[in-house]
């Protein structure tokens, strides 16, 4: 299995479509090279990718995307714990804020 | 050996120097907070840690600290390869400017 | 016709009466300074100016001002290509979550 | 009366628990350290603290918690004017984009 | 005196023929808007603003202009005490590597 | 001429040796991907796509890219004075201090 349909899981159908709608050649350009080229790399499990997109997304202010990679990390074999701490180590390297948004964001796909 | 003592390894005298010349209490909150709590938490191997802290630091613009990171990978028994491919993984989500800054920092330190 | 007249368009009023409401002095710097100094200079078509608008409020996370500024470059004579373009051409420089936020904004104008 | 109660006010309560319910360790983090530590530091009064607090989170892209430091500002004895002005303040240092979007998080509140 | 002289003092006729020399309207927006208007503002002490142009610019990655408001301090009667709480502060907001960052800048003007 | 070949011109087995000895496959990525795909897009002029760049690299913190795309302006057919104004046009979007910082890079290459 690709690395997009674990990460996306159930969703691949829905999110491809929606990207798609967005323009065509963004989801090409995702497909292509985001999964196709750089989520292929072999070396880091796809785990460990997971997380390091979440830190990333939450870096970049917590956009919509971090739902999609906190079901990554779940779909590739982590756990809420691994979220958790993931999202707790970001602290002191980016702040409480973006932190406290992105729980919020974890915590609402939960309800 | 504490999360702090890996990671700095051999420079941890010449870095809490360093910060307690900055401010005693910036050198006190990294030493009791940053490194004493968040990173003695269990649950993400020491090595994942030091991967994520990388990728948030390249999304600040790879200040300093990225060196004693990119060490902090080695020391806590991680690879160079385990670095570039978590640098090369950031190009999606960062953009090539910011990774193409962190491999810049990386290779100057093999000189 | 002004600058901020040619962009703002039908909306002038409202997005007037919405600064002015934030607080009298924005409206007057944004007025005085931004549209009046800033947009007036000559050199750049208003069209290329609007598609470094929009690229820059990507790269800020996508505020609520990108929608003014799409319009903006279709009030300044571009197309909704042009816009397309300038988001796919930020993907190498700001990363996949950033342009996909813009296209969310984007197609959320056009339903 | 500690920085934490007198910034969060009447809301005290219902910030904990929130917090609390995104991660206990979070909770406890933010009142060790932010609250406990940082904020509690004698120098600075508490009410520039809070002007301090209100233009980091402009320049984060007026996360939610900017709500709690509006108010933290006038718990801390300062006035809306001194709000309103951090905010004009900042537009030669963040731009524009970021300093409109705090505005209209700010009257959002007074509805 | 005007908030300009205060705050660059001796530096003004060197910092003035920089601007200039970068753009003659670049100089003539910074001393027409940036400061004939924003900071002629009345409402915030001078010293208050510079501590917000402070960690302002620590959230903007530390460009050179630091330490042209760290003169600003204390030129507009703060003191280096302030300057340090002020960036102190700013750790739980903006984490720790953009802090030690500007400390970095801070003692190296102390040399 | 490719878009790549254009905006590097004299300095492109430089700027390919330095991207190599970074990492091949970045060298690979940007070559194949941010160059042969997205810059070859149709639409917009190249002068345009290297103005768009600029802003988003002043937006990004003025890496050292900016000296590439203002060169690549230059030999895609623009002048010095629409680099100018790219700038200029940034500082109610961005703010001062990354504009300074960007006429600080692009003075420094004309001595």
């Amino acid at each position: 299995m690709s690395a997009k349909e674990t990460i996306w899981g159930e969703h691949t159908e829905t999110i491809e479509k929606r990207l798609k709608a967005f323009h065509p050649d963004l989801q090409k350009y995702i497909d292509g090279f985001a999964y196709g080229e750089v989520y292929e790399r072999p070396g880091l499990p796809l785990q460990v990718k997971e997380l390091l997109a979440i830190v990333m997304l939450v870096s970049l202010g917590n956009p919509q995307e971090l739902k999609t990679h906190f079901r990554g990390v779940i779909n590739a074999g982590g756990s809420m714990q691994d979220i958790e701490e993931a999202l707790l180590f970001a602290i002191p390297y980016l702040g409480f804020p973006r932190v406290i948004g992105a729980f919020e964001v974890l915590r609402s796909m939960q309800k």
